[in-house]
């Protein structure tokens, strides 16, 4: 959930309190299958609500893309500057999301709650007909993805979450959260010395694990994608080009680590992972909103990004990208507009 | 000269003004063998004042420790943390320099200038007996090393401006004091887009160039080392540890451009290079003082510089590093303190 902003709750905490805290999901009702939350899986009702800044939306993204859920669920893609009273439709024409309405993603939560006191946050899906906020649980909204959404999956579609392997899954994400998905914002939000050196520790020992263990298999667990894969995914691609300078992650480069290099590179050139990236998207975000640890707002050229299209060679470890399905295709707008 | 502190010069131009525009020394005496300005070379009677965090005074350690002057010219070294009263010396006992007896290095400036309104910088040379600032002219320091100190130099020490290559030494040097020495803090403290964007780019395109003209040669200019090795060096050195990601020159790290690289490995192991830097001098000065583009202070503990040490194979290029010379003999007091 990305609301970084100094008026929203994550954003206090990283500027005014000792240690970074990520907020929990105030709104966790969940779109199931059977409905039991009010909230019934329905091709076109819903809108999912991103920014391609943000690393927690961008899970959203990368799933829906892979399952192929695009069609019965639309996409609103915020401006990745927020303003004051945060994400904002300014890419729209007339600066409105042309399918909800509304100017500002905290319309759809006002609806919902009136006068809600917390943070407004990606990735949001908002049901059409009401325009009311329905979720912006960013741990479930994939989950719900691969497991409740299934009656609306393409043919082909992978299993992420597959039954079987969920307790594994569920460990490795639970430690690369703790550790790197969140760690880097603990270490670039910290306001003291010492909460950042824990935290830049945390970061590189759990990512040298995880090299290790992605040293001879080709995917986190089992031998397909799995969610696991989606959600360190999103944190790599980020890492060079604003984790490693902005948040001073800065042991090495992703690019530095032959195998997490080659592994996210693999994910990059597979349809429905790097489709979904806009790195201008990412930098605008977080060098111009971080005015606490970025105070010019001047957004750096760099990192060349060039290399995300080499060759990897991880196919020579073998694995099943879809398992007994197949990969989407290849994204109609080209490679960073799905 | 460093001196980037808000209350001086380059601070406000840093932070205040449109340009980062580095300010003229306004001490230019020259100590030389005929002692035309009135300071005649003179073993023991002057005292050099530096910061190890800073390029422009490390070419001076440099260079003191190739031409074996550190008898005859004594060293003092200030504080990384500036504070509102600019270079002090809280690294001594008492917070006293030992031998000037004083705490701020702005007490050798008053006592040569009553009122002086400008900028304390190092490196600053002062006259022992008057306690009077006699030079802080951070371009003409070292080339008066090189040829007016002569007569103290050590037996063996190198020519590091030999007379028939100074106009290539100069052209080489300027193009390279432009874009990268003073290009990096352009960059790093341009508060428009549009004017970092230019300083980067130029950063980036000199040092291309530097790169393809040491693919086949050991050194800038001849087969020896020379001053300018020594002022490319003081740059090279900082470039992954601050100016990648506090100055946003992050196109690429100096670890991955190959040639130089190992130019500036080459360069550290080589005795007078090396065993004059201090990685946390830098890296506590550049991350602490700099508040207007680092405002928590926290000082990133990045990148790992274990590198520096491995072979570089630049032997093969040939090259005479001392010419008819000689190394200086290994620094008696570790790597880092000499």
């Amino acid at each position: 959930m990305s609301n970084p902003t100094g008026s929203e709750p994550d954003g206090n905490a990283a500027y005014g309190h000792t240690t970074f805290k990520r907020s929990r999901s105030h709104f966790a009702d969940r779109i199931t299958a059977d409905g039991r939350d009010g909230w019934p899986v329905e091709a076109g009702r819903y809108r999912l609500v991103v920014s391609r800044a943000c690393p927690w939306a961008s899970r959203a993204l990368v799933s829906r893309r892979l399952l192929g859920l695009e069609d019965a669920l639309s996409l609103a893609v915020a401006d990745p500057i927020q303003d004051d009273r945060s994400w904002r439709f300014t890419l729209d024409e007339g600066g409105r999301d042309p399918v909800l309405g509304i100017a500002y993603l905290s319309e759809a939560y006002d609806a919902r709650e009136r006068g809600y006191p917390g943070g407004v946050s990606v990735p949001a899906i908002v049901d059409v007909p009401s325009g009311k906020l329905v979720t912006n649980d960013f741990q479930r909204i994939t989950l719900d993805f691969a497991t409740e959404w299934t009656a609306l999956h393409r043919s082909g579609a992978p299993d992420l979450y597959p039954e079987r392997l969920r307790d594994e899954i569920d460990e490795v994400m639970d430690g690369i959260y703790r550790d790197v998905n969140n760690g880097v914002y603990r270490a670039g939000f910290a306001t003291e010395q010492d909460e950042y050196e824990a935290a830049y520790r945390a970061v590189f020992r759990r990512l040298d694990l995880v090299s290790e263990r992605l040293a001879d298999r080709r995917y986190l667990v089992g031998d397909t994608l799995t969610e696991a894969d989606i959600r360190l995914f999103t944190t790599l691609v980020r890492f060079d080009a604003v984790y490693h300078g902005h948040f001073k992650c800065n042991r090495s480069k992703l690019t530095e680590d032959p195998v997490l290099w080659a592994y996210a590179r693999d994910l990059f050139q597979t349809p429905g992972f790097g489709d979904t990236v806009d790195f201008d998207h990412i930098k605008q975000h977080y060098y111009r909103v971080h005015t606490g640890i970025n105070p010019t707002g001047i957004v750096p050229l760099g990192p060349d990004l060039s290399g995300w299209g080499t060759p990897h060679r991880r196919e020579q470890l073998g694995g099943r990208p879809f398992g007994d399905g197949t990969p989407p295709e290849p994204s109609p707008s080209g490679r960073t507009r799905v």
